[in-house]
């Protein structure tokens, strides 16, 4: 059978195959949070013609299956089919957006001073061609040349040999090595004929828990080209670490948790390969930092034992891989850099974040926090660094919230609302474009912005009679935030429960590894807030939520994903490596999750902003007028 | 349709599959010395029942054909088809045999005074187990304990991580690694769980143009368990290297030739892994030495550049290997050490030959020859070698003869005829079994038995007259060996004059050799011979053949095969390893090939034994008796 879309193209598949895996198969990648469930409802395609056989619509308003709209991972074509893939379900690469975290990465560059120095480097060497008088081996002309080039320390893996015969005579003995500094030596990883300098692209990979990002990077320049991210498609195996690590156990899973992330990645790869038009030969090298889980499973290491007690990692700091062992869908001799991790619930994403944010390097103290899935807290400064964890939950990504998204091009990023009229006012991120959805940033906003209008009450209940936004919905009650065009975007009470619990627990989190290392929220100098928001998070809104401990607004900064930041920076720059390094040999661990104090301290943060008003000043006083 | 065979077994094969395939598939190996053309005729069956279309049957005489013989290569079954497979049809191991070889070898290892220390190591450790006080990562936990016993370089590859979480665990911390020193360092190849010290194997192999002979090694006591030889398959793409690389890259068939060379290694190993039932795991270490062109295309490297003037390998010395990448069928993590070679045409075999017969130890001037398809003669001392090469052909291996045979059980190895009754007497390897073939150090007795009786002229041309032994063949005049109950060994005029040109070839080179650095044969000390002649070569035959020079007997010793000697003596201790790379680092290759005189010496050896009866004296004398 035959399923064409509405751009002409058309694609033969059989009546097992769902839409969703036909179509990427051929390329053609749609967004989805819940890898292919039928639960998260963000895969919709319009049939225009032809039937389909349709699993599961539980995600679709009636409206929506009237006009035709099916979920395509649970549909199945009974005969030719032609579809419409609606804007909102298409994956895609940031492309204009990515321009203005480029000039901001580079300012970063410029702050800290990096020279760039990747971690690859490409040689190019014209050798003597042999004669009957010199002749010596391939691989021996080819030491010869790098040591009196002053390469003394060299390793050569076996594979390399593979292509070098066709690669030295093909351009009349001239070629491009490709090489990496591995403890204080230099492997050679690749051989292309001729002068092969430029283009040269590195791959920065943040692989979270609910999303994955890829930032595709200019080695010559050290421009950011462009990113692209994606839900991580284990979110059907399970929303957190735990639930992942017991799946691949009892299931004996191991493989196709590996799997699954790898397809992602290279679904990530193969979308900015075809956007850019980038060789395969063109990608050097590529850096993942994430979470110990994530990143066991990413390299397909057995993760059960940093279940149980006393929560064991495989390694926490990791040897050199290479695409080709790893299933990425490049070069298989491009090596792939791993950032150490700390332990079993610290890992290679956080060691990032703190490169990105310095923090390693401040004479005062500063707590660093990273607001993802699994919500990691630092504190300390150029002398010692804690850490701990505490599972915030993976709503400010999208993930169980009804329209929730991450922060790319559609997403409600900022919310404000009329105390009078009681109406959203909002902005999203693009240019001139309809909303799709909301984003963690948006998220914060609209709830503090719900609670101070008295659309929500303390506890997080929507106050039906205020507003003729609230209605009664699906999911119970929700608040209307967008609504044009038959297009809506709503917050139901499970979506605002779910940011409540989520930013209790950061809160928690900050006031019990404060008070374990005997410190108190003043003697904090600066907090510095990662997390995949999109490039702005309302300190203001966020310590009104009670998510954030009401300090003095300059003391905050915001940086973003500093995880993905921290890997572009490694990407770039061998001393970065280096200080990542040092960050994770520094860093101590503490427990939080067996802590009674930070039980008790969660509790009290079910309220906005938390059942202790008087720990909130500001927002005492801002809730009386 | 079902094969079955005497032995009761039988297998499931479509018409398309030849009995021979059919056969390997189940792991039950025929001998071919063509790779499957049908022109050795070593893989006969006997078809007992049912009905097979046989392609070829060129090398079956009239009486075979009619008792129901078959080559398995050339038959495809057109019924459920019942066989015999005759006893020198079957690939088999050593078994018996090789344990004088053992005892040998380990004489030879008491004589260098060889201690046991092979190039891996397998440690057992009793690793501390983790707590929540000590709670670092599986590899930080073994690093540390490694460290601890000094241990303290260590490359740690990605690939041995996957296998660290289960195997630590299995067996309560305690484990066992393999290890392997190289540059100086340890690397870590595999990890058990549990004491799993022994057993544990070395496998050996030459790599030869015709003739491929694995070692089976118990590296706890050095002892040779086991010996598998088979004819290199590549054999059907040409019979010597040159016909090979030129096949390779006309057809662009670098994948063929590699898949062909390591399907017949596996072949050995899973006879020898089958008959001694041996785990995959306890194979610990793989040694290979060939020539340039065999050890290329047995890594897969690309030889075009070997047969091409300047004559350039890709390498002369190779990085470790592992078995996964090689596509060998043992642990894919077990690392192959491969023999250094020392220019295009002067291999790792040789290398290996030399470390055998201690030649770079020698403080007079000895002269060492590997009588193989190649030829290669090396001459020197401790202070240096000079080498060359005298392409003899593979007919000593017993390809290109008519019954040849290689040295193993059943092989006619020596042969006498009496002058009288011109009746030969023969001697067969094995106890009590009748002979099936006739090796190499068979066929120089023969024929310089021949020739001695009268049976043969100078120019190597059966004299019908004298012998009622002698009667015309399929290929023209022969000499019937041997004949009983219907069994028939001949030597035919083709083989006489293959045996001709080779030991032309073999005296043409060491003669022009010794000219080339300014000596004689009354200037060498000693004369090492190695080949794959089985225990033992008569010099004195070999002297009236005239390959080797007119020299006093006691100055020769006939080694064997050395190749595999040497790269037994390398498996087993990490001091020959590192001879093996000083004797590779001081040899000097000189081309032959293109040497005039080289030409002329041959031309004139193409007589028995020479043109110049005067270069042999003692034979002169016999002759006039």
């Amino acid at each position: 059978m035959k399923l064409s879309l509405l751009s002409g193209k058309s694609i033969a598949l059989t009546p097992k195959t769902s839409i969703l895996q036909a179509l990427e198969e051929e390329g053609i990648y749609l967004t989805s949070s819940c890898g292919g469930k039928g639960t998260c409802g963000k895969c919709k395609i319009l049939i225009k013609s032809g039937s389909a056989n349709t699993r599961s619509t539980l995600k679709l308003t009636q409206e929506e299956i009237k006009k035709g709209y099916a979920l395509a991972c649970q549909s199945f074509v009974e005969s030719d089919v032609l579809i419409e893939i609606p804007k909102e379900s298409t994956l895609t690469v940031e492309g204009r957006i990515a321009t203005g975290k480029s000039r901001d990465l580079q300012a970063l560059l410029g702050a800290i001073g990096i020279e760039i120095k990747p971690l690859t480097e490409r040689v190019v060497l014209q050798l003597p061609p042999p004669s009957l008088n010199d002749n010596i081996s391939d691989l021996e002309r080819l030491k010869r040349e790098l040591f009196a080039k002053g390469l003394g320390c060299l390793r050569v893996p076996f594979r390399f040999l593979t292509d070098l015969t066709n690669a030295v005579r093909k351009k009349n003995w001239e070629i491009t090595l490709c090489v990496i500094e591995s403890e204080g030596c230099y492997e050679i990883t690749n051989v292309f004929p001729g002068n092969r300098k430029s283009p040269r692209y590195g791959v920065a990979i943040d692989i979270g828990t609910t999303t994955l990002v890829l930032y595709l990077i200019d080695l010559t320049e050290g421009g950011l080209v462009d990113v692209a991210s994606i839900y991580n498609s284990q979110i059907r195996f399970g929303d957190d670490v735990i639930t992942r690590i017991v799946y691949a156990a009892e299931h004996d899973a191991l493989k196709s948790l590996n799997k699954t992330i790898i397809t992602d990645v290279n679904i990530m790869l193969s979308l900015l390969r075809k956007t850019h038009q980038i060789n395969i030969d063109s990608i050097d090298q590529v850096v993942i930092a994430g979470n110990p889980t994530m990143t066991h499973l990413f390299l397909g290491l057995d993760p059960s034992a940093i279940r149980e007690e006393p929560y064991i990692p495989t390694a926490n700091t990791f040897p050199l891989s290479f695409a080709g062992e790893l299933g990425i869908k490049t070069n298989p001799n491009t090596p792939v850099y791993t950032f150490p991790c700390v332990a079993s619930y610290m890992g290679g994403d956080i060691v990032s974040g703190i490169l990105a944010s310095r923090l390693h390097k401040k004479e005062e103290l500063c707590l660093f926090m990273d607001i993802g899935t699994n919500g990691e807290i630092v504190l300390g400064n150029s002398e010692w660094l804690v850490a701990a964890a505490c599972s915030a939950g993976p709503c400010f990504e999208g993930s169980g919230i009804k329209h929730g998204m991450r922060a790319t091009e559609g997403a409600i990023e900022d919310v404000k609302i009329n105390p009078s009229t009681l109406e959203p006012e909002i902005k999203v991120i693009g240019e001139n474009i309809h909303p799709v959805g909301i984003c963690g940033s948006g998220m914060i906003d609209a709830v503090a912005e719900m609670f101070l209008a008295g659309i929500l009450d303390q506890k997080g209940k929507l106050q039906r009679e205020v507003s003729e936004r609230i209605r009664e919905g699906e999911d119970g009650l929700e608040f209307v935030v967008y609504s044009k065009d038959g297009k809506e975007i709503v917050l139901t009470e499970p979506d605002i429960e779910n940011i409540i619990r989520a930013k209790a627990a950061i809160y928690a989190g900050l006031s019990i590894l404060l008070k374990e290392v005997g410190y108190t929220f003043n003697d904090v100098h600066r907090v510095y807030i990662a997390g995949g928001f999109g490039k702005f998070l309302d300190i203001e809104k966020a310590i009104i939520l009670g998510m954030l401990p009401d300090m003095p607004r300059e003391k905050f900064e915001f940086l973003g994903n500093t995880s993905i930041t921290g890997a572009y920076l490694c990407t770039l720059s061998r001393r970065m490596r280096e200080e990542a390094e040092e960050i994770a040999g520094k860093m101590t661990y503490l427990e939080l999750s067996v802590s009674r104090a930070f039980m008790d301290e969660y509790v009290s943060g079910l309220f906005i902003p938390h059942t202790n008003i008087d720990a909130f000043p500001s927002v005492k006083k801002l809730t009386k007028k």
